[in-house]
């Protein structure tokens, strides 16, 4: 079965496709997907769903987990996170996904992290967690793979 | 040419699709899109963003104009419905009309009402602004109407 993980942004999505089988789960894909800054936001959110379909498309996960944050300094970033976030869940349940949210503490707790774990502390932690053959470049795509993997966790069947 | 014009929410959503000739702007069709409450949120996000698909592709509307609304007292309210909003012109852009937004000032400043026009002076000024032949139930109904009519006004071709 394969889980569709994602960071919402509109600036910066992570997005990691992974495989739970037997045994460890892998990971099929990830991207970190970026919008130019340019663009107007309504363009740069449709480009966010367009390519999130591509994709779900593309691998045929059946799953979609989403780390869920509700609070930002800038009220403003929020609100069009928040509308990244409506979005993915659209587009998941249009397709046929069971759609499910994280919120950054249940990640933490899931990827075996204390409260106070770093950056670099949970990329490493994600590498002992699961198979990855390519080059992960940014925090976005570890982030996106982190929910999928609490998902893994969290939801077993 | 036809606008559809939206009030943006989860428990109820007013719809309203106008219709711009060159007289006064006649009113197509409206409605308050209720969801029921004891669905999960993911349900009712669905179901707003399903049914907004089917009125646009049966009405053919060009241009989709929603009221924008940043701030709540509730933060958690405020997300989920920046949440819808995504849906919207995630919907919107897939199914190419252009979109737009307007602020609640805007809207009143437009619909001709100073600031301390209460719901029932802007029903009435909508009234004669626009034909209305049906019967009109809800608030959320009179507030798409009016963003439909603000975006109408403001963007003139």
């Amino acid at each position: 079965m394969k889980i569709i993980g994602i960071d919402p942004g509109y600036e910066r999505l992570g997005i990691a496709i992974i495989e739970k089988g037997t045994g460890e789960e892998t990971l099929v894909y990830s991207e970190c997907f970026q919008t130019d800054a340019a663009l107007p936001y309504h363009e740069r959110l449709y480009k966010v769903g367009a390519r999130i379909e591509e994709l779900i498309l593309e691998y045929s996960p059946e799953q979609l987990a989403l780390e869920n944050v509700f609070f930002n300094t800038n009220q403003k970033t929020a609100m069009d996170v928040a509308a990244v976030r409506g979005v993915l869940l659209y587009i998941g349940k249009s397709l046929k996904l069971e759609t499910f949210e994280y919120t950054p503490p249940q990640i933490k707790s899931a990827i075996g992290g204390s409260g106070r774990a770093d950056k670099k502390a949970i990329a490493s932690m994600i590498h002992n967690l699961i198979d990855i053959e390519q080059k992960i470049r940014l925090d976005d795509e570890y982030d996106a793979i982190a929910v999928a993997l609490t998902h893994s966790a969290i939801h077993k069947k």
